[in-house]
């Protein structure tokens, strides 16, 4: 059995271990044993989980862990950027990663899902999507028939990518959002909560409001 | 047992198709078969599958299609105009429509449910409430208590129709949108996506924005 | 067995009767027995069922009904300040409340869950988020990890309270309302239908919009 490491014990880690204890129980339930033994987190601040219930612990810093045959790793950060370097960084150090996908997630046969996901419960993702690497998509969320998300997008509550839409890398979209069908989201585009974007947004730009407009950072 | 046949292999029909093969699948786990073959797609593009991962394949146009025993129909187009011409059409030449219903939907015993129905996963209808034919309701939307939607609504995903809103004919509501309680909208409403419905909405118009007012088409 | 009793028989108490008679099929199914016995409403509108499709009635009034031993109570009632007032004076009486939680709700098991709740399908309460007692959580609502949930707070379908926000007593959230990381809102705020809190909001005050703005009630 291989053991599970969480990258971040903040909320998303935290939230991303009850999908694992989740994943573990479905597993038992159907054949007997569960998935992972998850060993813990890792996280430069040792301290948070301070005041938190958790059934797991902090057992290192990120850059400080020895890595060990059967260690498999999730990272969960939500910042784009971040989690892309920390999972480069310990791909480069030999570090395997291991997709989470929520048992009530639904996915369809015909989606193309690549490495390093988190998806959250309730998740649905349609026909002939596909979802690029590194990618979070929280509670929720989903992208219908044939949209593409980039790699490390970052995917909050709740969101709707409507059908032939296409995400550049490391976009965030804030709780509630959501994008027309055939709209055109370059790389590193930051879309406020609530937002409904119904026109193509170039990279680097953030939106807000309904219908969505370029606000400054 | 019946040949399901969807008409339309555009993105809903996809969608469509992965609904009824997970409707196959847990009829396979409680009841030992399958509800249906799947036999394919009836589209005016013969090409519109090209580029894409499909497990069925189009056997014909849909005027050209003769209708066999064992036949059952679902319609699969977005258009709530061109589905209902469609729908009546093909039942005036003897066609047996199906209602599709995703077994992760949850649907009150108290509740009144159309013929020609698409109902997608995780999709709520409530308590009392009342669904006219030709319907398509896209994912987690969600119809309250003691609400009605006319014939031929098309529902697009993450929409929340309140408790007790009527709803004429042929309404459409983009992603996201909702109708507080009590509202009446007339037919042939054109709700744009994230719009949030506070008022009374006559036939024909469209509503956009928050609280949504009118705008020209 | 105990006896249900369901305080309200308008919309919302229909639809815990659903989540009740949902619960009850799911322990049939998994234990062999159903959970309660399903009594009756207690509507102070004796006629509030008319026209309505119903598969039990309203035995009597709040005021005038005789709690028996057995008895256990939920209230259903949407206004916050009214549900509380009829939940304090029937503990008073004697009532034992209980919570209704729908078998399809997802609850973190690091959650700390208040008395006399009503939790309707779909919702999703995250890790280490703790709800203060009464409250209602409509269908697909969600609360992210370490959020706060104060006594008596009524929160619609679709709504969002994402990671580390703290709402006081009596919050109302109307349909597809979301409140942005970290905020804090006091007590007896209003927050209307599909707003994107992003600011504190101090008690009583009423708020709209994306982003949301304070408006006279």
């Amino acid at each position: 059995m291989k053991n599970l490491i969480i990258i971040g014990a903040g909320g998303c880690g935290r939230e991303v271990l009850q999908c694992a204890e989740d994943i573990n129980e479905k597993m038992i339930a159907n054949e007997g044993s569960k998935k992972w033994n998850i060993k813990g987190f890792l996280d430069d601040n040792l301290n948070a989980l301070e005041g938190k219930t958790c059934s797991i612990s902090i057992i290192g810093s990120i850059d400080g862990y020895t890595i060990v045959s059967d260690d498999v790793f999730v990272c969960a950060i939500g910042d784009s950027r971040l989690r892309q370097a920390i999972i480069e960084k310990m791909k480069s150090k030999g570090a395997i990663f291991t997709n989470i996908i929520h048992p009530s997630a639904i996915i369809a046969s015909s989606c193309k899902i690549g490495s390093e996901q988190i998806i959250y419960p309730f998740v649905l993702i349609s026909d002939n999507a596909v979802i690029g690497d590194g990618c979070i998509i929280n509670m929720y969320s989903s992208i219908a028939h044939d949209s593409i998300l980039g790699d490390y997008c970052t995917i909050s509550a709740h969101c709707d990518i409507t059908g032939e839409c296409t995400l550049g890398q490391r976009v965030f979209m804030g709780t509630t959002s959501n994008i027309v069908p055939g709209c055109k989201i370059g790389s590193d585009v930051y879309i406020c909560a609530g937002a409904t974007v119904m026109t193509k947004v170039r990279n680097g730009l953030k939106v807000l409001g309904n219908p969505a407009k370029i606000v400054k950072f």
